[in-house]
C-alpha cells in the first residue's frame, strides 16, 4: 500500500508517528507533507529510514492509497489547518488512517466525502466495544512477557520494542510486538489503543491482548507508554505495568533531557528512583525486575553518546545500549 | 426528590452506591429493591442511615420521582434481571439515575420508553466531551487539597471523604467534596466520573475539577478510587494521585481482609509498603505525605475493633480512627 504522511510543521523531531511508519511499517511512503520543509527529503533529516520527498500539500502528491496522519498534538485534537489536505485526499478517493483522539470518521464533512468517494476512514485509536476490567491473569500465561517502561514520553519505548522483537525474530525466536499506541497499531496492524480506553479498563485492555496471543508465541514484547512519574499520562503507564504483569522490564531513557517534556517544573528523578518505583509498584501485583536499559542518544556526537551510555549503565546497574546506534545484542542476551 | 433504589441480591454489603445514597444524599428514599430481602427494612441491616422498606420489585413501590441503580457489578454492565423494574419505572413516568458503565440512555427500549413517558435518564458515569490531558497545575492552586487513598477498593474512601468534608464544614471551614465516582457524583450532584474517562485524560479530569473549585473554597477533599496495587484499577488511582497533586493524604483500610477483594492471589502488602508506594510515587510530581488513616472496622466487636485500630495506627505511625464509630476529630486535627 502506498501512503502519504501528514506531518505539518513537525517533521522529523516532533513527528513520532511519521518516523515510526517510515522506519517500521510495510507501507510504500510516496511523500511526507510538511509545509515548513517543502522541497526537502526525509533522508536530509533522518538517515536510517525509508526515504521520501517532502511536499507542502496533498496537491503535490501523486496517486496514493491513503493519507496517514503522522503527528499527534498533545490532547490528540484535529488541527483545522490540515482540513484542506484531508479533504483533497478524500476527493481523490484516498482512505484515511488516523490515530488522533478526535475521530475523523465522526467529522461530518469527512464522513460525507468518504461516503461520496468510497473511502474508508480508519481511526486506529478507537477501542473496540467489548473491553472490560482486568482479571489479573497475565502472569499465568504461557509466554515470556517483556515490557518497555520509560523515564518520560518520547524516549524510545516503541522503537526499543520494535527493535527487540524484530531482532529476536531474526535470531529465530517466536516473538511478537504487543502494540499499545497509535503508531504501534498502525505498524503492526492490530492492537488496543490503551491511552484511549476507559480508564477502568486500562489494565484489562492490555491483558486481553496478552491472553489472545500468549498461546501462539514464546515472547510478547509489550510496547510501554508514558512514564510512571508523568503528570498527565502516569495512569496509562501504571495500568500497562499491572495489566501486563511483565516477567522482565526494559527501562528506556533519552540523553537529551532532565525534566519531563512539556512539564518543565517536574524534574526527572534519579535512575535509581525510577527502578525503585517501577519494581516497587509492580511487586505487590506481580514481581518483576528492570534487567536492562535503552538510552536514546540521538543527536549526540559519538564520544558524548558513549559517555552518556556508560553513565546510564552505571546508574542502572544492568546492561544498556542505544538500540539504533549499537543494535540489541546486549539486551537480548539478558532478555531471552 | 423521592427515589427507589435498586439493589437486587446485594443489599447491604455489596451495595456500596445504595448505602452511600442512604447515608449522605438529600433524596427521600421510598424503598430499596432487593428480591432476596423482601419484607425487611434498611434499619434491620444498617443502623446509622436513612430507613426504608425493602421490596422485591418496582410494582411494590409507591409514587417516586426516580429509580436509582444502587449497585454496580464488576465491569459496570447491566443485568438483564433488572429490566422489568427499569421498564416499570419508565412506564410510570419515573426518571432513571444510573452510574453503570453501560449507559441506560443508549438502551433502545429504555430510550424509547423514556421518550414516550417524558422521563429523563441520567447516566452519571458519562463524562463530558471537553476533557483533555492534565497541565500539571493542581499544586499551584489556592486551596488545600486532601486526597483519600486506599489499600483496596471498597475500604471506605468515599465515606471517609464525605465524613471529613461534612465535619470540616460543621466546624466552620469552607470545605467541599470533589467527587470522582458514581456514588459521590450522585450525592454531590456534580463531578467527573474518573474511572470512565479516556485513560489519557485521567489526571486531567481530576485537575479540571480542582481548577474550577479552588478559588471558591479553602479545602478540597478529593474522593480517591481503587488502590495503587489493584490489578485492575491502579491506573485510575495513579491518575488521581498525580492529577490532584494533594497536599495531604489519608490512607483508608478495612480490617476485614488481607488480600485484594476479587483478586485473592494478590496479598495486600504491609501498611509501610503502601505508605512508601503512595508517597514515593507522588514525590517526583508533587511531594505529599500520608498524615493520618481511616480504618473500616465494620462488623467487628468493640474490643477487636479497638485492637485493629491500635495496630493500624502503629503501622502507620500517624493518627488513625474509624470515622463511623469514632468521628473525624482526630483526623481533622492533623488535616486542617
Amino acid at each position: 500500500m502506498r501512503v502519504a504522511i501528514l506531518a505539518h510543521e513537525q517533521f522529523p523531531d516532533r513527528a513520532k508517528t511519521a518516523l515510526g511508519i517510515l522506519r517500521y511499517a510495510d507501507y510504500d511512503v510516496a511523500a511526507v507533507l510538511d509545509r515548513d520543509r517543502e522541497g526537502g527529503r526525509v533522508r536530509d533529516f533522518v538517515s536510517d529510514v525509508q526515504d521520501a520527498p517532502i511536499v507542502s500539500s496533498m496537491a503535490d502528491v501523486d496517486d496514493v492509497d491513503a493519507l496517514l496522519i503522522g503527528i499527534a498534538p498533545i490532547g490528540g485534537g484535529f488541527e483545522e489547518s490540515w482540513r484542506d489536505d484531508v479533504r483533497t485526499a478524500l476527493e481523490r478517493g484516498c482512505d484515511l488512517i488516523s490515530g488522533l483522539h478526535h475521530f475523523l470518521a465522526e467529522d461530518e464533512e469527512f464522513a460525507s466525502l468518504a461516503a461520496e468517494h468510497g473511502c474508508d476512514i480508519h481511526d486506529v485509536r478507537k477501542p473496540h466495544g467489548d473491553l472490560t476490567v482486568a482479571e489479573g491473569v497475565a502472569r499465568e500465561l504461557d509466554a515470556e512477557i517483556i515490557l518497555t517502561v520509560g523515564t518520560d514520553c518520547s524516549v524510545g519505548k516503541m522503537t526499543t520494542t520494535m527493535e527487540l522483537a524484530r531482532d529476536a525474530q531474526a535470531a529465530g525466536h517466536d516473538a511478537i510486538v504487543v502494540p499499545t499506541g497509535q503508531t504501534g497499531i498502525m505498524i503492526e496492524g492490530w492492537g488496543n489503543p490503551i491511552d484511549r480506553v476507559v480508564s477502568d479498563f486500562t489494565a484489562g485492555a492490555v491483558e486481553e491482548m496478552l491472553v489472545e496471543t500468549a498461546d501462539d508465541h514464546d515472547y510478547l514484547f509489550v510496547e510501554g507508554q508514558g512514564s510512571i512519574v508523568h503528570p498527565a499520562y502516569s495512569a496509562v503507564t501504571c495500568g500497562i505495568l499491572h495489566g501486563s504483569m511483565p516477567d522482565k522490564l526494559v527501562l528506556c531513557d533519552s540523553a537529551d533531557r532532565d525534566v519531563i517534556h512539556g512539564y518543565e517544573s517536574v524534574a526527572q528523578p534519579s535512575i535509581e528512583t525510577y527502578v525503585d518505583l517501577y519494581e516497587g509498584l509492580a511487586a505487590p501485583v506481580a514481581e518483576t525486575e528492570i534487567v536492562c536499559g535503552a538510552l536514546n542518544t540521538h543527536g549526540l556526537p559519538n564520544d558524548e553518546a558513549q559517555s552518556a551510555l556508560e553513565a546510564f549503565e552505571a546508574d542502572l546497574g544492568a546492561p544498556a545500549t542505544d538500540v539504533i546506534r549499537h543494535g540489541t545484542d546486549d539486551l537480548l542476551e539478558v532478555l531471552l
